[in-house]
């Protein structure tokens, strides 16, 4: 049994769901703990499960093909992992998700997920508005990406997600703001003067 | 009451909706004439309507402080309009919503919307579907814009979205590829040698 006050805390924030069916959805997931650096998706595979992040933190990214890396984002706690497309559409993926720390997932796999969906209005719930929620999220990432200098990027990012440079390497900072690890650095010494 | 095929195909194709389903359904929503170059959403306003886009094409934008647009995406024929965070929420705006020809909305009001995901699980489950949809896109989106060089970017579009370069300003091409009108000019001249 899931007894993560972080993942009840989510579960129970659907409106009016009773106990019963706390304990119900709670008993459709399972811990898995992944060691720092490894993957639990990666482009090809059939990505089998969708996770919680109940403790560490995720790279979300893409390879291009001349091996280039992008990050979409991170997922610290709190936060999904996985590769919905090919998660909900059984496709292989397009994406990695790497742990950059030891991390415990709280997963659900497609068959579970596909079934709790239809017996638990508030697991359905959450799930909607947990990608509502996101979306609208990566809409505004999107705009303001688009119109701001990597200055401007990175002092945003430090405001939404201060954590980012204690628990992410810099060059991993560096592909998620789209700049080279050297303008990184000239960013954080301009701002630290 | 609507008779617009492609709306009534969208809304038909909800698992197992009754006919008597989707006529409720039909009777919540308005037909919106829009002039070209009208705005149906600006930054700062709330947003009272999203609209299913029934004729026409659409730029969804922010402007920066500067004054700098930013286009996010481009909707035509199928797509949804509207500020989503600020008709979720009843917050302002911040982003806009212009017709770039004289288009067709499909629209519903906040309270009508609310009413309807209650009382029509058709419309429930569309919605979610649309909005999980957009969001995979707009992933997929991200992570390339990340990693492409704009002429890579400029021939994704193309693909994707041939009726852009008919329908849609090439001014507001660059600025949705994020260049220098120059530059795609230069980009297209290229192409076409």
């Amino acid at each position: 049994m899931i007894t993560s006050p972080l993942f009840l805390k989510f579960i129970r924030s659907a409106p009016d769901v009773k106990e019963e069916e706390v304990t119900m959805i709670l008993d459709h997931f399972t811990i898995l703990q992944v060691k720092a650096k490894d993957h639990t998706v990666r482009e090809g595979e059939i990505c089998k499960h969708i996770g919680f992040v109940n403790k560490g933190c995720f790279s979300y990214y893409t390879l291009s093909e001349s091996g280039r890396k992008s990050i979409i984002h991170f997922a610290f706690e709190d936060w999904w992992t996985g590769d919905l497309q090919s998660f909900l559409k059984r496709q292989p993926a397009t994406t990695y998700w790497q742990a950059l720390e030891e991390a415990e997932l709280i997963t659900i796999n497609r068959s579970d997920f596909e079934h709790l969906c239809k017996i638990s209005q508030a697991f359905k719930y959450l799930f909607d508005l947990k990608t509502q929620t996101a979306y609208i999220k990566i809409l505004n990432k999107s705009a303001k990406d688009k119109s701001e200098t990597a200055e401007e990027k990175y002092l945003r990012m430090l405001e939404e997600y201060p954590q980012i440079i204690q628990r992410v390497p810099h060059y991993d900072v560096a592909s998620y703001l789209g700049i080279a690890p050297e303008s990184l650095s000239r960013i954080r010494n301009k701002i630290s003067k």
